[in-house]
């Protein structure tokens, strides 16, 4: 079983408009996209990955500068959890992120500058119309769709919107809906960004000085919220970082602190917090039962059947969360599994939790 | 039973040094306080409340000027949880504090300017240390303490540090120490304040431009861990503000937002950020095991009967974190209450609920 397989990642460019649902329309477009495995000659035995807030269209394997491989690489190849000897595997990413899809740090073909913020704000829907063109490209008419915590609103959105295409939805660690602690956690975070002094209203591609500050410290946030209490102590508890007394400054001390700023520090390097604005924005908006009227009526449309995970240490998204989607998928008569997962990872157990995922995973498919 | 009691915060000057636990000492310094009801002639009848992380001296009644009584006015009074028909009550800034006891914007009197961040960093213990001055300055020997959240701690601290002087301790919403999830939370919140355009290393006192946007960002992320998912829910849900569509900016939308925007700009105008700096520090160094050795060991010192109020909703200090300190305390024998209060308000419910607390306390002193 060779896991080191090398991948590229595609950029496929759209000239057609696209609407978006705040009313404005793209002129053009790219999706950055990756591909593990082989279509067959039906075309049916698609499966599209859907990424989580800071991901990328780079699910598996290794580019050829990499020393780590891609976000999902222990469950995405030969003989794993989605198995590339059985499936073709798309993975893209999402409209309005800074990893080759067009976003806010793209040009503007219409200015040639970056767009900043005169990028349209994006939803949910509107980043799985841009998946749909993408599926489109590759003549794709069944598909199933998989991803955890902002993936699996887009799963959850692409079983709905697209009920003639999905066959089967695996939704992990997600939810219909943000509650409002997880809208106040992604609020907090953009007010770090809008209030860092080099933001200059989201026009910094030409500059030196970029609003890293306050990325980072909307990084420590969410990462806050990626751990469990308990998995937290288990990692950090109260110890001091390299040395045995305090010191009695404000430098960083304990090592959970030494933990976040190296989170904060590692991923300003990494993305763009023009894209941390709008996709924040996004999951805010996202509410299936709002548009439908019902999450059971939301269901009716679909024809899919369903695979539903959460994490029992999860408090962004809690079990609760996802119960509420099986209670829906119940009510309106869908095949619909679902698991609790008892792990103490807290909402990163999508990212670590292989092993339990990769069983219930495979025997669903 | 009168309720609108006129209120004065007093300054005691205190000319002796004060050695504290970073090596450092402060020549001289003031305390603030006010004080309710009357001392009787034995001076047996004394309880001293402690204050959470921005809470100030005036606990109870009216200042002239005031809109609103003080912070712990619901159950300090006549008839009260705290009677001051019976108790002669003493509430005092906290050492490092902004508002009356010395602290970082008090003026050093080695150079007539601010500390700023020249002031030594302080402790959980300091501030203790500093009450007791304030109790000897009235000649009192036996004492009640009571605090929720930060000022649980302190009180946990006197039972203690002072174990003759203390005859009864009440800790509510509290805990013996931080844990990393707290720790974490107060490093972003400081981080946010270190990250200010406006923060120049701490000397902002003479300075139109103060570091109000990290401090107002350290005060949102407070708020959320101060109320639960569930009140969150209860109180915004996913509401919009002022409207029943999405602007698609990024401009505050949900009613979340916008409360979480409004109480960090409503604290600015009251709180000083290095204040800030020094309370959270001081309050991640808390660990009274650490220091003796084990909850069990600090607490054979003590000949203080205890009452512990944690509420189940509080997810900042949970319930477990009190029931930590209720076992350390049986094993060594100590008389201790406990009641945990069935709540959905979080930490926030020791300010809150105070019918259910009114009860229980009245009951046990």
């Amino acid at each position: 079983m060779n896991t080191d397989f090398l991948t590229k990642t595609e950029i496929l460019k759209i000239n057609e408009p696209l609407e978006l649902d705040c009313g404005k329309v793209l002129k053009e477009y790219e999706i950055a996209y990756e591909t593990y495995g082989e279509i067959n000659e039906n075309k049916d035995n698609c499966i599209l990955l859907l990424h989580a807030l800071t991901g990328t269209a780079h699910a598996a394997g290794y580019h050829e500068s990499d020393t780590k491989p891609g976000w999902w690489n222990d469950m995405v190849g030969s003989g794993k959890a989605f198995d590339t000897d059985k499936y073709f595997i798309i993975c893209s990413n999402m409209l309005g992120g800074c990893s080759g899809t067009t976003g806010p740090n793209s040009i503007n073909p219409d200015t040639n500058e970056p767009y900043g913020l005169t990028f349209p704000v994006i939803t949910i829907e509107d980043s799985v119309r841009v998946q749909k063109r993408l599926i489109d490209y590759f003549g794709i008419k069944k598909i199933i769709v998989a991803g955890g915590s902002m993936g699996g609103m887009q799963a959850l959105e692409w079983s709905v919107s697209y009920p003639d295409y999905v066959q089967k939805t695996i939704i992990i660690a997600s939810t219909s809906k943000l509650s409002a602690q997880a809208i106040a956690f992604n609020a907090v975070g953009r007010n770090a960004i809008l209030s860092d002094e080099n933001f200059n209203n989201g026009n910094y591609y030409n500059s030196d000085k970029t609003p890293e500050k306050g990325l980072a410290i909307a990084r420590m946030i969410g990462h806050i919220t990626y751990l469990s209490e308990d998995s937290m102590h288990d990692k950090f508890a109260r110890n001091l970082q390299d040395k045995e007394n305090f010191d009695f400054n404000f430098n960083v001390e304990f090592q959970v602190e030494s933990y976040l700023q190296h989170q904060g520090q590692i991923f300003v390097d990494r993305f763009d917090a023009n894209s941390y604005l709008y996709i924040t924005k996004a999951c805010d908006y996202y509410d299936v039962a709002l548009k439908y009227g019902s999450l059971e009526k939301a269901f009716e449309r679909t024809h899919s059947k369903f695979l539903i995970i959460s994490f029992s240490s999860d408090w962004l998204f809690p079990s609760n969360q996802s119960k509420e989607i099986v209670n829906a998928l119940i009510k309106t008569g869908k095949d619909v599994s679902y698991l609790e997962i008892q792990s103490n990872a807290g909402h990163d157990a999508f990212l670590l939790e292989f092993e339990k995922q990769t069983k219930v995973i495979r025997s669903f498919l």
